[in-house]
């Protein structure tokens, strides 16, 4: 009998999660269906918007059910199969997450290509979601333009790193970010092709943000939220425009903070503010794989990661990403 | 020699203005020069973006200058003319403002046609950049489709009696509205085609917009901004858009306002704050002026005014439409 070690939610936290809102659980899988696959898992992901999945609240994506396993991005091989599309061997994405081994219709997998030289986990970051991400932001949400100035917050983290980089591939005049420590404002700078970063636990970020931007910001990619809004309304160029990608900094907040006291400008700068989520966006998926696709295989685009080992360790490297704690993509290898 | 009255600023307000911080002047008027003519004004427009004017701030108009006369739309009738484009007897707008006669290059004012049955002053009204704001904001900016649901706020001044009108005309579903009194409130539905409509100083805004709302909001038009965004952002549908027109609430702060604690939701709901002001959208001029027009000859489209007799009152004037006191298009009739 084939196992899947996996990873549930058991109690809905308030505030910062704990390792007791989380059970692990080994369970037996049944045999094969028709047209089914079973994948062993290689790496699974772990992102800020799981955090919002663990309310019971309206969001974007259905609340995770209690008692049932966490679901989320996550790449594997087919080690058995039912499907003649998905052969064993095949490499694939899919969303069923923390778990060792998933298994299901053939419909819920996705064949992705090796990457010379790049780890499988790539699909989970700059070649998958987390890249598409930081495109979608750019392009369809925030319209760049050549020569404007881009400030990004969260810049070292999955998503931010993937921003910086394709910004500048896009034409971007000035590309600016934020991050929590020297070594990574140092990263930004030396290695993700940012003109200028601040560490926004030096001083508050709308201290700090005037001195690298004074041409102002066009375009804002926001991972944060809270004061890194604000500082960006405060220094943005008329007709700036927000892509609001995540409020990490707000996620475990039980108190609602008060929001920018200087929305005034919306109007007086004529500014546009525009949340999104890459899921109702696939529709830019080919035109990101080939322009993405060819500037990775080109060596134009860099990326890392944070790994932690063992799907039973999952929960810790969640909240260490919540934390701030990794470098690029966090991903949890199997 | 002919002699010009015109209201001057002379100082910035701090918080209300007062007319300690006007002062009325009467200058005499040079001969013509080549292409120029001097009109006699009939209504002069008082408008909320004035206040912003008086601040000397960096915003989307340029500061009014000290000792200078106020400027701002106003409509009148050509009494001299070195001009073969505008003779004698010409109806005109133009932007020169606080004045009772008003002189200058021909260039400086537009032309306009005597509507059968209305007063000249519409063309600063729902014919003028008061219908153009509803229109953009409606159209380019929030991007209303057929059968969504419209809020707005500041219901029953010159641009929200627009506004609901034109969201009807335009397709939407269902039209909500926010105005300051329990005689505004009926106006809303009896006459200006708001399906429902509730008086915010009854209780906070946030806690009655969800009663008329059970479905949700899909587009907000802000003319007031504080807690009605905060409001809307709690019942928009997903992807939701707000034109961001004004800020009326928080004109004459001198504190800051805590801003919204809701906008989280821009990510969760997909939401889109989109500040405009009706100068960038001139090319929408003829599209308007032929919709809008046409309905409005077609009787479809209502309009109020509350008028202030005397170039000497407009303060007076201004200060009443801050302060509430119209319902619909405020103006000074000269």
């Amino acid at each position: 009998m084939t196992t899947s070690t996996q990873v549930q939610l058991v109690s809905r936290p308030s505030g910062w999660p704990t390792p007791e809102d989380f059970r692990t659980v080994t369970v037996d899988l049944p045999d094969l269906g028709p047209d089914e696959v079973r994948v062993q898992n290689e790496f699974v992901s772990v992102d800020p918007y799981m955090r919002g999945r663990m309310n019971d609240a309206k969001s974007y994506a259905p609340p995770y059910a209690l008692g049932e396993t966490m679901t989320g991005g996550a790449v594997g091989r087919v080690t058995a199969s039912t499907s003649p599309a998905l052969p064993v061997g095949s490499l694939v994405v899919h969303g069923l997450g923390w778990r060792d081994v998933a298994q299901g219709p053939a419909a819920q997998f996705r064949q992705v290509a090796e990457v010379p030289g790049a780890p499988n986990s790539v699909h989970l970051g700059i070649l998958g979601m987390t890249g598409l991400t930081a495109y979608v932001g750019l392009t369809a949400i925030a319209g760049l333009r050549e020569g404007e100035t881009v400030f990004v917050s969260g810049a070292a983290g999955a998503v931010g790193t993937a921003v910086g980089q394709i910004a500048r591939l896009l034409g971007a005049g000035r590309v600016l970010g934020s991050a929590g420590s020297a070594e990574k404002v140092a990263l930004l700078t030396d290695r993700y092709g940012y003109d200028a970063a601040v560490n926004y636990k030096d001083a508050p970020i709308r201290e700090q943000l005037p001195a690298i931007a004074p041409d102002g910001v066009d375009v804002f990619f926001d991972n944060v939220g809270g004061d890194h809004l604000e500082a960006a309304v405060d220094v943005f160029n008329p007709h700036g425009r927000a892509a609001l990608c995540g409020a990490i900094s707000g996620y475990n907040d039980v108190e609602r903070p008060a929001g920018p006291d200087n929305l005034w400008h919306l109007v007086s700068k004529k500014l546009t503010l525009r949340g999104f989520i890459v899921g109702d966006h696939a529709e830019l998926s080919a035109e990101f794989g080939e322009k993405v696709a060819g500037w990775f295989t080109a060596g134009q685009v860099v990326f890392d990661e944070t790994v932690v080992d063992g799907i039973e360790n999952s929960v810790e490297a969640f909240l260490t990403m919540m934390r701030g704690g990794n470098t690029g993509k966090m991903v949890v290898r199997v």
